[in-house]
């Protein structure tokens, strides 16, 4: 399941840019082509969006980043790769004339996959020797934060290529939607655009505002969506008698001239109109900044729903298990610092990190202490399975010395010693180090073995005691730091 | 602007209901008529869900809530009201002939509002003497938790009506959207139906089940659409070109036959297919499940989305303050809890303070110890002029002992004991209480008063420690906590 690929992608815009991060930050090498001269600019900056964003999503557990390499032709991008991504313009001819390309340059058991958002694959395979390796996998954009990616087969594509494209785009933390009948936008951009069309006439209209098109959605029938669909959301509004009733009641509004069921064109005057009220409701906020906007939305949305374990929100409880479990595998053997501690977290200060004081804010310490005891406990068996089963660290105690601040961007590294590792109790010592070896913070903590749904301590399981022996054993003769069994308020040194 | 009504709703099915727990839940008086002779019944099943709702998302405040009696006409109703409402099933006919009764039985300047998805105000305010204070106002279910209210008046009706209604509807954490342009279907219900009929085709044509149909938006698209809608969402996808470069690129796709923009004819075969699909989908979840579901679902949508006071997030944020300023209005808010400890911090736990153990995560107890520090520096004066003057305090040292978990949406409160508000020196001893009064967990904390610029500690200026002198005298009686002076592994009584 975690075996790390080699990924190719053909094209670095929106679309492409969000796969390279998606990849990279679930492990994977990633080698992209782009004609473009300020490809590695721009994957830059969406590289740096989606690692703010799933450093606060998946609140720092994070794998180690595959390696990104800029080829300079489609070719160099694809000869050596286990997966091949393409996520050119929408352009029916280009796409059947490079996907050629790719399949020559490939390995013919090699997954091409195409980002297109509604042409069909039997077109698009066309002209490929290897026809039965094509699939589309459709994604949405940001393509590192939404889990939604359609996948759909043309008449040459084999069964055994969807399911490979299905089962990576799972272990990358996507949502794989197997679309069953081939037809021109799939499925959600059918949905997507007949809701379009209709937005369009309305400002074509002078009905409404992009505004006030956009407020009709996100204040109403929006929320709904982020976790239920139209039919689903039908039903329970129907009650007790259920969708048939619901399609009894609403059925005679199909009826009635409700939409207007054309494309508007799309004229000069139409597009400056969309264009100024698109400003306007931008109201001089930058791309950027409505980017990262966008992308805080959408982790809270998504942090929400992980709370409810619900659609969306299930996905990410899931992909967050899978990188705990990944984070075990690779713990069994992490470093230990020159002086023999453990070192059991690495980051950096980020900007929403930053108090009124200019300095990293009071809840962080405790934050990196606490991904490093987590780090520990992963180490010594406590990972996903374990927790499943009922058991658990809890932190009861903790205390907290300040050394000297960390300013924004600063490195951080905690370094860790056991102090005890009994049957129930986990006693340890952390040290928080910023720039040059520079002390920040200690924090020595109490934390006991539980059975979750008793709230109460009772003794470690086998496997996990043994570890756990195995490391305070190994500290046994570090001498014993002078904060350890130090109260508030006592003199220093 | 807190001025209570007495609200005369006509209509008590899934719209009307929610209308009388959102009225009721904001302190105004209701009645209800509705012919159902199980009116009662279904009022009080909506009403249990808006409170469980309501206590969730406002963690807890509310203010007392309005008396609800059950009318036994329309005239009944409607004759005492300051303001009605009509929810009335979809039929023109029917509203026409109701609405001139209600208009009959109340005193002129009374506001009559029409729930209509879709009908045209002017040709429901036909048959009324008095058209000109009649307007629609139409909700999304649950009325109780979505914001959005269209505000849609015909040709008779008064600017003066359409201002009342959508103060009122303000009043109730409602977000009023004004339609300009009188069309069939206003503005959010065109853009809902085009989808709705596209997702009918899907249906028909057997290109997905309503499950994938559903899933192709809650897993994509819908996920956006909570704040912010295809307008703006296109714009930050168009990139630093902008919204025209984004409509030169995707006009296109407006040629493709990408939707059948047409409704489907509604026959027993397609109507037995979408309830046979549906139910399979709900695979046996009853509706009254799905509708808690649903509303924790939206509940934590919100409350993510308030953490960044954006879109629906910023609605429910600014009406939360004015529940806090009624209440604050109501009881002189006290800052001090009964036995005479410093109130400093109120929140509720948020669903990205969540960890893989179900509960609040460590950082966040600190986070919420260190707010109700800030706050009461803030209350001796230590404010942005002070520290923009080189002076403030930096916590040098912190004991924290958990005593109970927190879990998603739980009330908040810290508590505040002044141990001692020296020249340099301030200690503290903090406590966090959850729900009915529960101890989370306790931190003694030390802070240093400092000069910023040396890093050295230094006395703090006069005002700062008269008002720090006065708040420790206050406290100089009260019992000092068993935790205070504790080290780490001491063993608890």
């Amino acid at each position: 399941m975690s075996t790390l690929q080699r990924i190719g992608l053909v094209g670095g815009g929106v679309i492409g840019a969000g796969w390279a991060a998606r990849f990279l930050l679930n492990g994977h090498d990633v080698v992209v082509f782009d004609p473009d001269p300020e490809i590695e600019r721009k994957l830059g900056e969406v590289l740096a969006n989606a690692r703010r964003a799933n450093a606060k999503l998946m609140s720092g557990l994070a794998l180690p980043e595959g390696k990104l390499t800029i080829a300079g032709s489609i070719e160099e991008a694809v000869s050596d790769a286990d997966f091949v991504q393409e996520s050119l313009p929408e352009r029916e001819d280009l796409k059947q004339q490079l996907l050629a390309r790719m399949d020559a340059a490939t390995r013919p058991e090699v997954v091409i996959a195409s980002s297109t958002s509604g042409l069909l694959p039997s077109r698009l395979q066309r002209d490929m020797a290897h026809p039965e390796r094509f699939v589309v996998g459709h994604p949405f954009n940001p393509v590192y934060l939404l889990p939604l990616v359609e996948i759909c087969g043309g008449e040459k594509t084999a069964r055994e290529t969807k399911l490979a494209a299905a089962a990576l785009y799972e272990q990358i933390g996507m949502r794989p939607l197997r679309v069953r009948k081939e037809i021109d936008g799939f499925i959600a951009d059918r949905l997507l655009e007949a809701q379009w069309r209709e937005a369009l006439w309305l400002v074509h209209d002078g009905v409404a505002t992009t505004e006030e098109i956009d407020d009709a959605i996100r204040f109403g029938a929006g929320l709904r969506w982020s976790f239920m669909g139209n039919f689903m959301i039908y039903r329970v509004a129907g009650g007790e008698a259920g969708m048939r009733h619901f399609l009894a009641q609403f059925g005679p509004a199909l009826k009635l001239p409700w939409t207007k069921l054309v494309a508007p064109e799309l004229s000069d005057e139409l597009i400056d109109r969309v264009a100024e009220q698109s400003d306007d409701q931008a109201a001089g906020t930058s791309i950027r900044d409505l980017e990262r906007l966008r992308d805080d939305c959408l982790v809270s949305v998504l942090g929400g729903l992980r709370a409810r374990d619900y659609g969306a929100g299930a996905v990410v409880k899931a992909h967050e298990q899978r990188i705990i479990d990944q984070l075990a595998e690779r713990d069994a053997a992490t470093e230990t610092s020159p002086d023999g501690l453990l070192v059991l977290y690495r980051g950096r200060v980020l900007p929403e990190w930053i108090d009124y004081n200019g300095h990293m804010t009071e809840g962080r310490y405790l934050q990196c202490f606490a991904e490093a005891s987590d780090t520990l406990l992963r180490r010594i068996g406590v990972d996903g399975a374990y927790v499943a089963g009922g058991r658990s660290y809890f932190t009861v105690e903790t205390h907290i010395m300040h050394a000297a601040e960390a300013k924004l961007d600063a490195p951080l590294e905690v370094r860790t010693q056991i102090l005890r590792g009994g049957k129930k109790r986990l006693h340890v010592f952390h040290q928080l180090f910023g720039p040059d070896d520079l002390l920040l913070a200690s924090a020595e903590q109490m934390l006991l073995h539980v059975d979750i749904k008793a709230q109460r301590a009772v003794a470690a399981e086998g496997d996990v005691r043994k570890a756990l022996a195995a490391l305070a054993e190994a500290h046994a003769d570090l001498p014993r730091p002078k904060a350890v069994g130090r109260h508030v308020g006592a003199d220093r040194d």
